[in-house]
């Protein structure tokens, strides 16, 4: 009755690693978070490129955490947090109350002070951000395959991918092969293999956590597929027709996705503690709040800025990683114990870049090719929640691999904006 | 170059068998949806109840014609239909200019002039209603978790099925079994077996169209379930907060849907011929209209009254039969021949009702329980359009089966109304 209370906040890959920590411990824990789902972020892209459905890479937080009996899950939004009477608050009017709190409410993309992009350049971060983004891929071709203008057709059959980390990378590489292969046979009006993929890095490089070789590796491989890779190019502007770069050239594109920025949760900025640029919390050595020993932030909502002076790449196991630590330092708070500083394991890091290819950057090895993309496949299948996903995701690729079909072409929920097609060619030929 | 053009308004099941009728004619055919995908409407429930995702049941259009070469797919939503210009009118200003018209729009859930009703009690018609029944269900019950008072929390367990058809039945027994097997561990503060199932239809019995000794069998299934069945009984009245009947009694629900009626697209309205009392275009012998013998109009958008008087049962074999037969009736019109009259084979009538059981009245034999389910489950994956499809549906249905789990049950893009959850219970409990 009076066991000590803990909240957490976020249904991702932290917060989940913190309640399992907790599990067999004399707590009662309280997870909340905006949706009713768990999403396996690393596959969003496919997604978002109609080959997996959304119920392929998500499964219910409450089912997955059906046998942590001392943990309830609860779907609210929480909108502040008031460290000094501990009482997270929700959107609807309710509270929660803590003893201990870890905050693991991730990010969202960022336009470095252009929200107004958001309407034309979706980012990737949930699964409506990646049926949104899919809708507006396959309304494009549609759209392409109606148009009488060739400047217009054209222009519909570009897509800008802003951002050339791993997100921007698989999109690429997924969506040439879909524009190359998956669609072919289907348009009467249309070469979709015509489509134009131009990946856009304002950076001097694509994948710039990855190690020289690995990079070039990836260049060539996208190359290959069709893509065109536009390194040290900076996107000024975006609009609904296009983008603009620093050069002043202008590319017309349909289709822009955002993968180049993100920035913290705005929920913690209601801790009232120093954030960084990004929005982050920066966190004390044992992921703490400056002040408040008992509360901790994790994941792409932290700055961790004690190993190496820059904050941990914003990937699943720095999440995992800093969750359980936290919740260990918990359970060290409640037995009177010093807390322990976080020390960050760095596992490595991969990036599909399209059929048979990827670049895995392994503490042991630097894999590519073949090789590279059957240790990505093996590592997303091995680490995907739930038996049924898994082998649903495996047929999929199979399915994929083998007959470039992709089984969730589907264009739902569009908006009013969305349904203004143009109008087309007049019927009689 | 010369080539007739035949225009195909729809691609649900007539659209296609109409499309594919006229394969090998010398006509051009284009078919224009307002969506890109068909839906397997006879599974569309299980979307509804998060057995299966919407990509299992749906397939792009133009995916699905890809090697018919003389149809072009068109995403488009026809608007009107101009008999005499012989022009069909889409919402974008669009034209298409036809020789030769199928028209085969479907139908909507219908209100009986109770229009207001849709927002409290949505239908079942698209994959976009399947994702908003879905995520009331889902809602409700984490609105039950949170709630305070126990009459809300009775009524946020209640769920209303209006309309005693098979879609009412099939997802009466379906909620069912969610409620009582697949969230039974999950939730802390509600027991979600103690859910109130109750399926409502107006006339004097569940399952109308079947032979009394099946709808007898499905009702005590149903009973079995802990489904309260409730004939004989109309609603007067739905509100956000349930349905009040014409006794004057009161259901308090959280969450109602509506199974009760239907009325032709609306589109239908636009040919200038005479409608039935449901919207639908009375057809002569050959499904041509008035005036035009070359305009057909088929499925749950035309009444046939020439085969018994009654018009024919709005499913999916009827559209099916009826598009061929108008295809064919184009062939002999092109050929200088007489069109023939439509004759309608009834090749039988099924409804699932639950684990382990289904009716089926088939023209050779009256099935029921395990037997009827294990007709009703080969039916369904040999009709259903993809391998992949087949594949990814079969090994849901197993996975339900066996463990009860359901493989979709996502709460996603929600509408603000729907966030608006009620406040929780004070965190420290």
């Amino acid at each position: 009755m009076s066991a000590r209370q803990v909240v957490i906040i976020g249904g991702g890959f932290g917060g989940l690693s913190a309640a399992k920590r907790l599990r067999h411990a004399d707590v009662q824990v309280t997870l909340v978070d905006r949706k009713n789902h768990h999403v396996f972020q690393p596959l969003l892209y496919q997604v978002a490129t109609a080959t997996l459905s959304p119920g392929d890479i998500a499964a219910p937080i409450r089912w997955i955490l059906r046998r942590v009996h001392n943990v309830r899950v609860l779907m609210g939004e929480a909108t502040g947090i008031d460290v000094h009477a501990r009482r997270v608050e929700l959107a609807d009017g309710g509270v929660l109350e803590y003893d201990y709190l870890i905050v693991a409410s991730g990010s969202r993309h960022a336009y470095f002070g252009h929200g107004e992009w958001e309407q034309y350049a979706p980012g990737l971060k949930t699964l409506e951000d990646a049926i949104a983004i899919r809708r507006r891929i396959l309304i494009a071709f549609e759209r392409a395959e109606r148009a009488t203008d060739a400047a217009q057709r054209r222009a519909l059959l570009t897509f800008a991918l802003v951002g050339g980390g791993p997100t921007g990378v698989e999109l690429a590489g997924t969506l040439a092969e879909i524009a190359r292969q998956t669609l072919r046979d289907e348009f009467r009006s249309i070469d979709t293999s015509r489509a134009r993929i131009v990946l856009i890095e304002g950076g001097h490089s694509i994948l710039q956590t990855f190690p020289e070789p690995l990079r070039a590796a990836a260049k060539r491989s996208l190359e290959r597929l069709g893509v065109e890779v536009r390194e040290n190019t900076v996107v000024t502007a975006v609009d609904a027709h296009g983008v603009t770069m620093k050069s002043g050239e202008r590319l017309d594109a349909g289709t822009v996705v955002w993968a180049a920025g993100v920035a913290a949760s705005p929920l913690v900025a209601t801790l009232g503690v120093p954030l960084d640029r990004a929005g982050r919390v920066i966190v004390e050595r044992d992921l703490s709040i400056p002040g408040h020993p008992e509360v901790f932030v994790v994941g792409d909502a932290s700055a961790f800025l004690h190993q190496g002076g820059m904050p941990l790449p914003g990937v699943a196991q720095t999440a995992m990683q800093g969750a359980t630590h936290a919740a260990s330092n918990i359970l060290h708070l409640m037995r009177g114990e010093p807390t322990q500083t976080f020390v960050y394991k760095n596992l490595g890091n991969m990036a599909i870049v399209g059929r048979n290819s990827a670049v895995a950057d392994l503490p042991w090895a630097q894999l590519r090719g073949v090789i590279g993309w059957l240790a990505w496949l093996s590592l997303h299948i091995v680490t995907l929640i739930g038996f049924r996903n898994r082998v649903v995701v495996l047929f999929e690729w199979a399915m994929a691999y083998f007959t470039f079909q992709r089984g969730a072409r589907l264009i739902t929920e569009q908006t009013p904006v969305e349904r203004g097609l143009e109008p087309p060619r007049a019927g009689a030929g």
